[in-house]
């Protein structure tokens, strides 16, 4: 059974526009992935030299400049170590197609109000080092944004499914109607993330920082699981709690 | 047996300026450590209000203004929250007494030229709540950095020894002395993260993306684990390993 989403067009990540890829591994990681299209390749000579052979079949798309003529194409700040793309923005994954690709033991993280790109991209890596089969986040990020998501992520934008959830509590119910169990990391749990039971299908539900779990994302839950640490300054960031969790999914599998 | 420090003056955590501080977890940590010194406090009338009670002792140094006039007074960037601090800096704890505050089994963490101080700050934050004892870096921050490695610890710069290595070789060996047993994660390893005798004194040793673990600083190493991951994009976020290690750590105590 596939639903269609309410909206009228399906949204792509991190909008429609094009953005600015930079950093080595994720323009090298946009290269490799045969869905993502792109307008420009921006190096510097010394990357060119570097990436000679990586580069090849991108170069009638490729403008060779000095680091800083570069850098003022890129938002401020930007690392770009002396490559980056103007990309196509990916067609965004719908959640039934990555269900459906899912096997009896996935892992599937969701993240509620997550909003720092730094993080998310972060959690993307993780859940590609972990073998997670897709991020789930509820907001969309604004151009600018997906550069700083797709550098934090290092590549793994590229690899695992990123899923815009319009209403998270109803994502987390087709979730539930898939066969996942729903486990969430909150203070409140009952449970350290170690007593949970990761047979079968399981989605780790995360929270920003400071706020937690929203009430209606908690009761979704089939569980509440806290990671247990010291009192005084508990709470980890959420990348690395997310971190935390994936590994411990993996290292019971 | 205490080992005096080869350098003539012992320098103090982030030089010995002073230092902005900002965010809210950053500074209040900062209020509540006795060991911080501070000249000013800049807060606007919003945090003000809200955080009326923990800024009552600081009103005779706190200065009120505009969340513009704050911004242009902090590098240019930091998401400060509506506070900030200028601080005088930590004084170094000595390796020797962070080593004898050491328990029997006590964790340390060794970074090998883990230079990004989100990463540093964000490893002090993991370590603060999985207990580890001590964090050991081989870089000198810039005062700059400083403040961004403050507000990425979220205050846990204020409970967890930050060292600073001049020599890591050298310091590894102090540690093992101290009945450290030293565990090196790196690609290169024959163990599982899982795999490794957490009994006794335990040391990890991270060194930094891409990079690894120095040659030298391998060697000094009893044993090279690494966190299993997939294959395609292996590498996990330097404080995203380091909070997979101590979590580790912590599940078998």
């Amino acid at each position: 059974m596939r639903q269609r989403p309410q909206r009228p067009h399906r949204p792509s990540r991190g909008g429609h526009q094009s953005v600015w890829l930079y950093g080595r591994h994720a323009v090298l990681a946009a290269l490799a992935n045969p869905e993502r299209r792109y307008e420009r390749l921006l190096v510097t000579k010394e990357a060119a030299e570097r990436l000679a052979s990586e580069l090849a079949a991108a170069a009638p798309k490729t403008s060779i400049m000095s680091r800083e003529e570069l850098s003022q194409r890129l938002p401020a700040g930007a690392v770009h170590q002396g490559i980056a793309m103007l990309a196509g923005p990916l067609e965004e994954p719908a959640l039934e197609d990555v269900l459906a690709r899912c096997g009896e033991n996935a892992l599937i993280l969701a993240l509620d109000q997550v909003t720092d790109p730094h993080n998310v991209g972060a959690i993307l890596r993780s859940a590609a080092a972990f073998g997670v089969a897709g991020v789930i986040v509820t907001e969309r990020n604004a151009p600018a944004d997906t550069g700083v998501l797709a550098k934090a992520a290092s590549g793994a934008l590229e690899i695992v499914p990123l899923v815009r959830a319009v209403n998270l509590a109803r994502t987390l119910d087709q979730l539930k109607n898939a066969g996942f169990w729903l486990y969430g990391l909150d203070e409140r749990g009952d449970v350290s993330l170690g007593g949970l039971d990761f047979a079968g299908r399981v989605c780790i539900v995360l929270g920003a920082e400071g706020e937690g779990l929203r009430r209606l994302t908690a009761e979704k839950c089939d569980r509440l699981a806290t990671i247990p640490t010291q009192a005084a300054l508990a709470a980890l960031n959420v990348s690395n709690a997310a971190a935390v969790a994936a590994y411990e999914w993996a290292r019971r599998r």
